[in-house]
């Protein structure tokens, strides 16, 4: 693991690394924020996945978490959205597939099948790396948000890993990918056109499977313009409902999709997560 | 004045906004953020002046202002650091000359004094603007802070105003510009190669000459690269010890010159300027 760039922040330390992964067969970027805690003992691992089109700069730079985070004691760690780079197959003009938008699963498909392991990546790899490299990092308590695309992997993750995460939630979560017009064409360019090999990576089906996860907080704009296409919340409701997921969804009226809602609600997510980690 | 976008956060609204200029003859493109207190009622109006190479956009996204500014009921008005076009003379691969360096002031020198007028902008152009079109907007409640060559601004801008501004503040201020190897070529194309003219926009040599501000703080981060060349805040302390200007000067252990350094100590300075306003 190389170090890319590391400043002290509200008290703590915000870095930058990368590292060559043996999943993505690339060089993978992601920032942690160790707060002031974490320099003499144990502190909780908070994962943060990104949306669409973005790296693990965005919300390092505009999702003013480390206030927060250095107030509750708890590590941010924020991994890029896809594998990069001129040998990953990819399509340069289309935002909704490929290099920012790999939807945190593990292809089946080539030529995606061999780059595209994102799920495995923030599954099972970066988790060894960080407890390698941050002795701060307590992985016995671990939760995990994110935002849009990558509150489906939040979602996802959680439902898959009920025993690694203690906590879950997620801001603006694309609920449902399967039926959702701005994921319909990559699940089937990575995982073929079967769908039900899309369940695995479908929240909403995954509760509908059986999965479980003892709760979810999930915030969401009111006037976010993907609401009625994209989003749809109450499909997570409604599958919550059914199988007895307390799910607290807090409609946010007047909040777009931007880091401007993320960045609002970024505290009380945080000071939730720490309550139950 | 044209709205370029608007966005709900921490309760209030985040928006950018551009219009043309009589003072540097440019479209001049500035953000604005109305507390939650500003829908209904006249909040106190805090300028946040940048540095060198930024936009109002730096500070707008990586700045963590919005949560102490609607905590505390403070609009916060972020201009930008130039003019800029291809109409206005720059020198493209300098970074401390011209475009996002032009140290608000009003050059004398042709043909830099057509359109670098930074100061006149700041002090009267944009707070006209401002007055007329954010009806929040208590001018009678001002305070003004900024960052590095903006730290310059804010201070000689509060010792020129005093009667303007009832609070100033600094992050890593360039506190003698007339002295600093990066501001000596653009003082002396601003405003030719006579020292004279450079007191005017000086921190330093303003209060030696017996300009006056009611007290300043001022914070500084202790790995700043650029403290020993460029910043040298002890010039400052010196300056207000000798005239009896009450500094507090709060030297950071371990932060840099950026944005981590800027929005780790943001909350504090918003605080200290609403007591004020």
């Amino acid at each position: 693991m190389e170090t890319v760039s590391t400043a002290k922040a509200h008290g703590g330390v915000q870095g930058v690394y990368r590292h060559d992964s043996r999943e993505t067969k690339t060089p993978m970027t992601f920032s942690v924020f160790v707060p002031p805690q974490g320099v003499t003992g144990k502190v909780p691992v908070l994962w943060y996945l990104s949306g669409l089109t973005c790296t693990h700069a965005n919300v390092t730079e505009k999702g003013e978490f480390r206030a927060a985070a250095a107030r509750h004691g708890v590590m941010i760690v924020c991994p890029d959205t896809s594998p990069r780079g001129d040998d990953v197959p990819d399509e340069k003009d289309n935002w909704q597939f490929g290099s920012g938008a790999a939807f945190y699963l593990d292809a089946t498909q080539a030529p995606y099948d061999r780059n595209y392991r994102m799920y495995s990546y923030i599954a099972r790899e970066l988790p060894e790396l960080i407890a390698e490299q941050f002795p701060a990092a307590d992985l016995s308590r671990q939760g995990v948000f994110g935002h849009s695309m990558g509150g489906h992997g939040a979602l996802t993750l959680a439902l898959k890993h009920p025993e690694r995460f203690k906590s879950c939630s997620a801001f603006a979560p694309i609920v449902q990918p399967s039926t959702s017009d701005w994921s319909i064409p990559a699940l089937t360019k990575f995982l073929g056109a079967d769908e039900a090999a899309w369940r695995a990576y479908d929240a909403t089906l995954l509760i509908a499977d059986g999965k479980k996860f003892k709760e979810f907080l999930v915030d969401q704009g009111g006037a976010d313009s993907f609401l009625d296409k994209g989003l749809k919340p109450w499909l997570l409701e409604a599958a919550c409902r059914k199988a007895g997921i307390p799910l607290t969804l807090n409609m946010r009226e007047g909040y777009d999709h931007s880091y401007y809602f993320i960045s609002s609600f970024m505290a009380d997510h945080i000071a939730w997560h720490a309550a139950r980690l």
